[in-house]
C-alpha cells in the first residue's frame, strides 16, 4: 500500500518541460535605448501588464509604503503551462517514454511485459491509451536507478534533440516570450526568480540555468531521493532512488517552497490547479504581494483549455472555473494568453 | 519502529547554533587600503591559509586551468563546531530545553511526565543526566506543532536573548572570526555560500542571514516536514510536523546538497564525522575542489577534542583519528586553530 501511494504520488509529478531561451536574448530587447526600453515588449497594454509594471515599481521604491527589501524578493513561477507548453503532453513524460528503449536493454526481461512493451512497439496510439498506473510504472524505471551524473548527462542530450510534435521543434523553443521577459525584468528589480513546478526536479535542472537563466539551485520540484555510495574506483557518487522526498503538487508547493526557500514568495505565477495552493500562499502574505494565473484561451496561437467547466479541482494541470472564481474574489490577475500577448513564441 | 526510527533520527540532528557577526562587519577589515588588504587577517600564514588564497586565486582567473564559472562556484559550510562553538551541548539543544515550558503551558498534562517534569525543575545537573531517548521527546515536542511563522518568531527572540554558560554572551557572538573572513572573501569572489548542518534548517534559517550573511534559502539542514492549512480566517499557513524530510546528517549531507543546490561544491568546510561524506563527496569533483576541516585543538582559547582515539566513526560531532587519517590521504586541509587563527572571536 505505502509503495502504491508513492507510486501514484511519483505519478503526479508528471508535468516537466523545456524552452526558447537563447532566441530570447538576441529578439525583441536590443532595439530601443535603455531609457526608453519597454521591459515587457511581448505585452499588450492591459490590465496584466499593468499589474507586472506597477507590482516592480513599488516594491523596488524605497519611498512607497510596498518597498520590498532585496533580499525577500523572492518570485516563484510553475513551469508546465505557465512558462512552456504543456500539451498534448508534458514534456517530462515524453522523456520517459524515449528513455524506455535504453531501461530495456539494462534490463531486457522488460521487453517481454507491459507497459515496456507498448512503448517499444513505438505504436503512438496504443502509447496513448496507457494508464495511469502503466505510466506510474514507466517513470520510476526511468526516472531513478543511475547515477545523478548520469541522468543530467541523459536528460541534457534528451533536450537538445529531441522535437515538439504539432511545431516540430525543440521543446525548449516553446517557452512563452512574454513570462520569458517578466523573468527577465525581475531579475534586472532584484527578484531571484525560482521554478516551482510538479514536475521532476532533476530533470527541470538539467536546462533551467540555459532556457531560463535559473541555476538549479532555484529549481524546487517533486523530488525523489538518492542515495549515497561508492564506486568500484573508491569514488563516491549519488545513486537516485525510487523513493519521493518531495511531491510538489498542490499543498505540496508551498510545502516545498518552505522546504528550499524558507520563506514566502512576494510574487507567484501559476496556471492551473496544481498551483492554486502556492497563489494562495503568496497572495495571503503581509504587504504587496503579485498573484498571476496564465489563461490558456488561444486554440489558434496554442491551445485552448479553460476555464473549463464541470472538472473538479483535484485534477492537475487544469485551469477549473472553481480555479477562476477564486482569482477573482482574491485579487489575482488572470492573463489571456489571447489578449495580453502580442507574441507567444520568440520565432514566430 | 518506524517512528522510533524517526524520532532517533531527528536526535541526531541535535547539531545547531548561533554566532558573532554584527561584531564582524565593523572589525578588522577596514584600515588598509583596498588594494593591499589581506582578506583572511585573524589567520596566521601557514599552508591553511595559503590554500584558501590559492583555490580563490586559480578558481576565479580566467586564464587558470582551475578556473571555475561564477555560476558554479558553490562552497558549503558545516555549522557547529565549523562556524561557531558547539561546546557544552549543541546551542539548538538549548533551545529546545528553553522552549519546554511554553509547551508545558500549551500541554498541562506534560508537567507531571518526564523528562519534562526534569527540565521543568531547572536542575542543571539531572538535565545533563537526560538520555538521548528523553532528548527525542523534547526535540519532538518543541520543534513541531506551531506555525512556521510563529517557529521564525520564537527563535528570533532566544537567539537574541540566550546567553552562552562559559563566556556568557549572546551565541551569535560564539562565532569564528577567522571563518565569517572565509564566508566574506569567497563571497567577495563569486561564491554562494551554503551552511549544510546537521541542525535543524529552520533554526538556523532564523538567523543566518543577519549573522553569518547567508539567506534563509541557502541553509541546508535537517529538515521536518510542514502541512499547509487554513487558519479560523481563512488565511492559509503551514505548520511543522513531526516528520523527518531530511536527516542531513552523513550521507544525508551530500544527499541534502544534491536536494536543496543540485550540484556539488568546489569548497567544502567541517570538523567532524558527521561532515565526512560531505568533504568526500566534494573533494571527489573534477576540476578545483577545497576540502577542509577545523581542528579543535585550543583547550584555552575554545575547546580540545581532536583527533580523538578510540572514538567510532559514526558518531557524531567528533573529529576522530579515523576522519584525521582520511583528510591526510586524500589531500584535505586540517585547520589547526591553535595554530592558524590569530584569534578565534571578533570580540577577543
Amino acid at each position: 500500500m505505502q509503495r502504491r501511494n508513492v507510486l501514484s504520488k511519483i505519478a503526479v509529478l508528471v508535468l516537466i518541460g523545456v524552452c526558447a531561451a537563447l532566441t530570447f536574448t538576441t529578439t525583441g530587447l536590443a532595439q530601443a535605448p535603455a531609457q526608453a526600453q519597454d521591459p515587457l515588449p511581448s505585452w499588450n497594454e492591459g490590465p496584466a501588464k499593468q499589474a507586472i509594471v506597477e507590482f516592480v515599481g513599488a516594491t523596488t521604491d524605497k519611498a512607497s509604503p510596498k518597498f520590498v527589501p532585496p533580499e525577500e524578493r523572492i518570485a516563484t513561477f510553475d513551469q508546465d503551462g505557465t512558462l512552456w507548453v504543456e500539451h498534448p503532453m508534458y514534456t517530462q513524460v515524453m522523456f520517459c517514454l524515449d528513455r524506455v528503449p535504453a531501461v530495456v536493454k539494462a534490463k531486457p526481461e522488460l521487453a517481454k511485459v507491459e507497459p515496456f512493451k507498448t512503448v517499444l512497439s513505438g505504436n503512438r496510439e496504443a502509447m496513448g491509451e496507457l494508464s495511469m498506473d502503466d505510466l506510474e510504472m514507466i517513470l520510476m524505471a526511468t526516472l531513478s536507478g543511475m547515477s545523478v551524473d548520469e541522468f543530467y548527462a541523459e536528460a541534457k542530450k534528451w533536450i537538445e534533440t529531441a522535437r515538439d510534435p504539432r511545431w516540430k521543434r525543440p521543446f525548449t523553443e516553446l517557452t512563452y516570450l512574454p513570462m520569458l521577459e517578466v523573468l527577465k525584468y525581475l531579475r534586472a528589480n532584484g527578484y531571484k526568480t525560482y521554478i516551482v513546478t510538479g514536475g521532476g526536479q532533476d530533470f527541470v535542472r538539467a536546462y533551467s540555468e540555459r532556457v531560463y537563466g535559473i541555476p538549479p539551485e532555484q529549481v524546487v520540484g517533486t523530488a525523489g531521493g538518492t542515495k549515497y555510495g561508492y564506486g568500484k574506483d573508491g569514488k563516491p557518487f549519488l545513486t537516485k532512488e525510487p523513493k519521493l522526498v518531495l511531491n510538489d503538487n498542490f499543498a505540496g508547493k508551498p510545502e516545498g517552497i518552505h522546504l528550499m526557500i524558507g520563506r514566502r514568495p512576494h510574487a507567484a505565477f501559476g496556471n492551473s490547479t496544481g498551483d492554486r495552493e502556492m497563489l494562495e500562499y503568496t497572495g495571503a502574505g503581509a504587504g504587496a504581494r503579485l498573484v498571476m494565473l496564465v489563461l490558456h484561451d488561444d486554440a489558434k496561437r496554442e491551445y485552448a483549455y479553460g476555464p473549463a467547466e464541470g472538472l473538479p479541482d483535484t485534477k492537475v494541470g487544469t485551469f477549473t472555473q472553481g480555479l477562476y472564481d477564486e482569482a477573482k474574489k482574491d485579487g489575482w490577475f488572470v492573463i489571456s494568453m489571447k489578449q495580453d500577448w502580442k507574441k507567444i513564441f520568440a520565432w514566430e
